[in-house]
């Protein structure tokens, strides 16, 4: 066959709703050269990489570790590990997320009941309240900030329901992690997923977990193996752990650039992290305005780090994404599910969370939208 | 938290079971911005990396693609979307790889039968008649190139059996693709996987895979859901096809490594690559026979990308190691299981299948074992 070219691609402002920019410095760390997954210093750079998770996650979870694989694989490892065949589940849902999660829960043999939101608005925790109430639930879960919709569900009411009830909280922070406050300790997370590619502004294709002494309680008294080999939790702490066992080759480059990533993130400081992508937020939805344009879901309930935004009733959605890429190599994100063609989704996320990004998208949509 | 240091992984020459070395392109491809996972660009590199995948794996099956986690992902993929409760399933053991796939079919809810072989022979395929004469089974499975032992494991007379039989005939490449002969279409291969890892030379986190019509008719017929979200093909196929229907977020910039990985495979061409790595492969031996070290597997059976040899009884199999990466930046790999102690796995693959990596393990082994 003929040889394709070496890839070329042009250095695009992501501004969708993941992958997240990253960072030359990310970049470079994984055209490092690449070291066996048993070498010593490999396994340096693991610990280091898990102790950098476990201040992102705001815990003291020793089983804190990347999953080898995208966002999704973290919420099917959390869902695998901890469902076992005829549990009852109660999941938020109000967003493809959440749907997703009902969806891998279901393929769990979970019996699952859900409690929802219109696409745009946050689950009333009260909702919440008298599903569990009714029913005594092995696991609530919800998802933190909905890439979907652009709503950041508050998280600590509905937790301390689900404790009363003895219950497990599990939360997907796929976007949220490192753009908006999260305390998985603080606020009795009992697992939590996430994704390298959102506010850690790390490529994707790994997904940060955490699991706390109650999960890994739950892990235990299974009676049967977890269904899923390649996310079985129970095998992957003991490579993660002391004993170094061999399970699967790890994604080393990967590993190199989250470590690169999280070292920017904690030098920062979660605080400053989350103030940023605030004040971000806000001069987003100033330059929105002065375009008249306006978001899609009301104070209070708005994701800072994804932006859902109604599209001009005069703007051709396609039309406006083609010319963002190909005039100003900006991409955003498009509605999805029953917000295809009503909103366009702006992820202002990690090292894209930055007042630049904003201006960059504002002059960029000013010029197409005149 | 304080900060941690910036890694500074040394130039490590990779002979062990993978991963196996890099080269600087591939590296560097890694480097490059990224860009989201419906971009036009990235769909682009997509279609060329899953054209360049049907020349290596010698197929003209559509659904050819990587999927986005490391070999064992695609152990799991192939299983869990051919596997339904209740199937009968044939399991080819002589090593970890067909273990591992013996536990991933029952997590899957297979009755799996095996044929078995010492650690370091193939198979009979007298046994794999055996069986097929006496039960009829939905999956024959057996692994190519067994990482653990150092054995190639011939395939087609025991395709030609699972065939008469009208059966399905899954293999493991994750070793083999690359480094030895394998026609999946000539063969009868219904359904394959392998490794970014291993004779590609790419680093870990993708698994190629490839269905034939077949497959993707069992997979069509199936009565319920693929246990595993993240590795249901009849999803992942749509984002990898025409429809561009968003499934996870790609890993873009491993997706670039490959991208560069396979430019080089197929630009060197098939047959140049299997014949580079049976050249290096006997050059090995007649190093090894020098230095009064012996090959585990007979003559016939060997794997020439992964080689086992006998751990001379003089030496101490950690400390060896430990100065092969200390003094010489050399990895070699250890013995698992049975073979524990007993055996050094040494991995001529790919980048790493040079006369330059034999005379650099034959010149490191002779200064320590002296």
């Amino acid at each position: 066959m003929s040889l394709f070219p070496k890839i070329d691609p042009p250095k695009r402002l992501l501004l969708g709703p993941g992958p997240s920019p990253v960072s030359p410095e990310v970049r470079e760390a994984m055209s490092r050269p690449v070291l066996g997954h048993l070498d010593p210093i490999f396994l340096r750079i693991m610990d280091e990489t898990m102790s950098m998770l476990r201040e992102v996650f705001r815990t003291g979870n020793r089983l804190t570790l990347p999953m080898s694989g995208t966002g999704s694989a973290g919420m099917e490892t959390c869902l695998v590990n901890l469902v076992e065949p005829g549990d009852e589940v109660l999941i938020g849902v109000c967003g493809v997320f959440g749907t997703r999660m009902v969806d891998v829960a279901e393929r769990c043999g979970a019996r699952v009941d859900t409690v929802k939101a219109d696409w745009g608005s946050i689950i009333d925790p009260e909702l919440f309240r008298r599903a569990l109430a009714g029913k005594k639930y092995k696991i609530t879960a919800v998802v933190h900030a909905e890439t979907s919709t652009g709503v950041l569900q508050p998280l600590e009411e509905i937790s301390r329901m689900v404790h009363e009830q003895d219950g497990l909280f599990l939360v997907d922070a796929v976007t949220s992690l490192g753009g908006a406050a999260l305390h998985l300790d603080q606020w009795g997370i009992d697992a939590c997923y996430s994704g390298s590619q959102k506010c850690l502004s790390c490529p994707p294709g790994l997904s940060p977990v955490s699991f706390n002494e109650r999960a890994l309680e739950a892990m235990r008294r299974r009676r049967q193996k977890v269904q899923s080999w390649y996310l079985d939790l129970s095998m992957i702490e003991k490579y993660w752990g002391s004993e170094r066992l061999y399970h699967h080759t790890a994604p080393i480059s990967m590993n190199y650039a989250l470590h690169e990533a999280l070292r920017a993130v904690v030098g920062e400081g979660m605080e400053a992290c989350w103030s940023r992508h605030q004040e971000v937020h806000r001069e987003f939805l100033r330059e929105m305005t002065s375009l008249g344009i306006e978001p899609h879901v009301a104070e209070g309930q708005r994701a800072p780090m994804i932006n859902a935004i109604r599209i001009p009733s005069a703007a051709d959605d396609a039309e406006v994404r083609r010319r963002l890429y190909e005039e100003f190599n900006i991409e955003i994100g498009a509605g999805l599910g029953v917000l295809k063609g009503k909103i366009w989704r702006v992820g202002l996320m990690g090292h894209g969370a930055r007042k630049e990004s904003v201006a960059a998208l504002a002059e960029a949509l000013r010029t197409i939208l005149s």
